[in-house]
């Protein structure tokens, strides 16, 4: 089967630049003896968890534990949620642990205790990582604060769970307009967490880990020491954000979008088949060329961007798109591959990509954890 | 069941306001003798369908054939689909006439002849509206093109297609900043369509049916002769740009996302369990105070939104909500409910709603045409 042969719009996968991503990100860890967990939220597919452990990841990540329930049904062992998961889903958390090995976060000494509560009576102990805000300010507790050693120092002696050490996430890295300014987050990150995990040392408390995890920040984390675990999950699949970021090269992309055109109404407008429900509304950060909701490239075998088609509207079932130099005579019937400003979020709106090499279709894979919001 | 026992993040349907959307715009109709043919996608549910046919509606739009096949599969007899669908799914469509009347929408002459001959070929005959741009500047013909009245002419002389009439969609109402915008936008959809109507007519060839829709310019399109089917689909469950656009009350908004809170990490910053995966990154649309992704409530039994809440940035699975009054004392556990800037797209996100009614949860719903894109 040939793209051409697909309905549209569709989600496609190119195997050869996926596999090169993972074994180049595996490699890059194993050089510095890193443990690489990759968050699988990108993928949402069993399969390509298991290329990545198959690789040498140690365990994978999911946000929720909905889809930890898939990763772990289809037999991924370790599974790492680092997500402020809240003590009333103690029940599905207790339910996994005869399937996998399951660890998860903290930032709140309260939701620590109903942890702790909830899991030591039912004759459990769970590993748990705090959660530290290093510039995102999302969850995380705030390091500088006086009280934040103290605060890892209860949670560390809670029964019922096992500390093991802090965890961050530096998405503030998706707002840097530089390789310079990214390479700082880094940098600060890790300032950061080692300086608390050495005030938590001091209170006589053990901390094995510290884990950082995102993909711009994924090359600078590698150069730093004190480092034990990576998380990147977008770099299986990377994006046009990611392009913009400077974590990846047009080539590197491995999801696209196939759409059709399905009007012409004007010379300088061309209406595809992916709409929202496709692309989403997501915006494409980093620096450069951002504007439009993906980027429509120069044809279907190219790795190249249109400079030309700017997708500047999405509607749910249509996109919009400016065609400003008219050199391509776009009509009717007409296929075009686009790179997604946010491929994440684009593979939880399909239930299935088409893996494919060049302009064949090798296989369908379904995306199994999709959805899976709880 | 209460709402307080369901996992969140989740979507909740209001039965009573559900049904009297539903009520409410049907009655509109009538008084005016317009046939009602609501667009499914916003609940993509053939049990809601099949309500909204019982009430009196002569059949539901769908965007996409995927759409239309399970409506069709589900008994729904009488679907259009206001979409220039390209003549490569003709096999789709003729399979599907089995099970329901069918009809489609053309803005171009070749793909016109393409539909034209494949249906021709099959023996078949199927009814189609020639879609015009009355402002939206999506698809559609020029209606004030010369040759716009001779292309819809030709059309309607194509063996295999049985052309019925001219179809619009204002969307740009949604750009709207006033209900006086909004009103002459929908009187110059009228204008545009009824004039084109009498050249077509002029040519010899009947126009049965003038066909508009869009839930904001629906009350002011009822107040005008001519229109012969409205197709909203939006006015079912509302939603933040509805109440901003002034189509329907917050006391009219039948679908709210009931989430958690997860975090609480600063006294000014609220951390919930409902990202981009569960509200969409859809800014909200309308006058007034629009930002952020959704409306918090005031409390889980109020349709108020709590003015100190905003939702001003959300991740994949997080909402980073500003607290600016602090008057609320939400702590990890907590729940809120949230009407949604743009609920068509929400309940795309996932498998099943929540039938609700105040408080206690009476049902859940397959959303059955959910991801249906191609």
């Amino acid at each position: 089967m040939q793209l051409t042969d697909l309905r549209t719009p569709c989600v496609l996968v190119d195997r050869v630049r996926l596999e090169r991503n993972i074994d180049r990100m595996q490699a890059a860890a194993d050089a510095r003896k890193v443990r690489l967990r990759p968050h699988a939220k990108t993928h949402k597919s069993p399969d390509i968890a298991r290329v990545q452990t198959g690789r040498g990841a140690v365990g994978i990540c999911c946000a929720k534990l909905g889809e930890a329930e898939v990763f772990a049904r289809a037999g991924l062992a370790d599974i790492r949620l680092p997500y402020p998961l809240h003590f009333s889903n103690a029940d599905r958390l207790l339910a996994l642990q005869d399937l996998a090995m399951l660890s998860f976060i903290v930032d709140d000494l309260e939701v620590a205790r109903g942890w702790s509560s909830a899991l030591h009576a039912a004759g459990s102990r769970v590993d748990v990582l705090v959660k530290v805000d290093v510039g995102f300010h999302r969850c995380g507790i705030d390091p500088d604060a006086e009280g934040a050693a103290a605060l890892v120092a209860r949670v560390a002696e809670l029964p019922g769970l096992r500390f093991r050490g802090l965890l961050s996430h530096a998405g503030h890295a998706y707002g840097a307009t530089s390789e310079h300014e990214t390479a700082a987050m880094a940098a600060t990150e890790r300032r950061l967490l080692t300086t608390l995990a050495e005030r938590v040392r001091a209170l006589g408390v053990e901390v094995e880990e510290i884990s950082v995890g995102s993909t711009p920040t994924a090359r600078f984390s590698l150069q730093q020491d004190d480092i034990t675990e990576l998380r990147p999950g977008n770099y299986v699949y990377y994006d046009r954000t990611q392009v913009a970021l400077g974590s990846a090269t047009w080539d590197d992309c491995a999801l696209t979008v196939l759409a059709r055109v399905v009007s012409r109404p004007a010379p300088d407008r061309v209406i595809l088949d992916s709409g929202s429900k496709t692309l989403t509304n997501d915006v494409a950060r980093g620096s450069g060329e951002t504007r439009g909701f993906g980027a429509v490239l120069e044809d279907l075998e190219s790795t190249a961007p249109d400079p030309a088609l700017v997708i500047e509207r999405l509607s749910e079932e249509h996109a919009n798109v400016r065609d400003s130099a008219g050199t391509r005579t776009l009509v009717p019937g007409d296929l075009v591959r686009i790179v997604p400003n946010h491929s994440c979020v684009v593979s939880n709106l399909v239930d299935r990509v088409y893996v494919v090499d060049g302009m064949r279709v090798e296989d369908e894979l379904d995306v199994e954890a999709r959805g899976r919001i709880t």
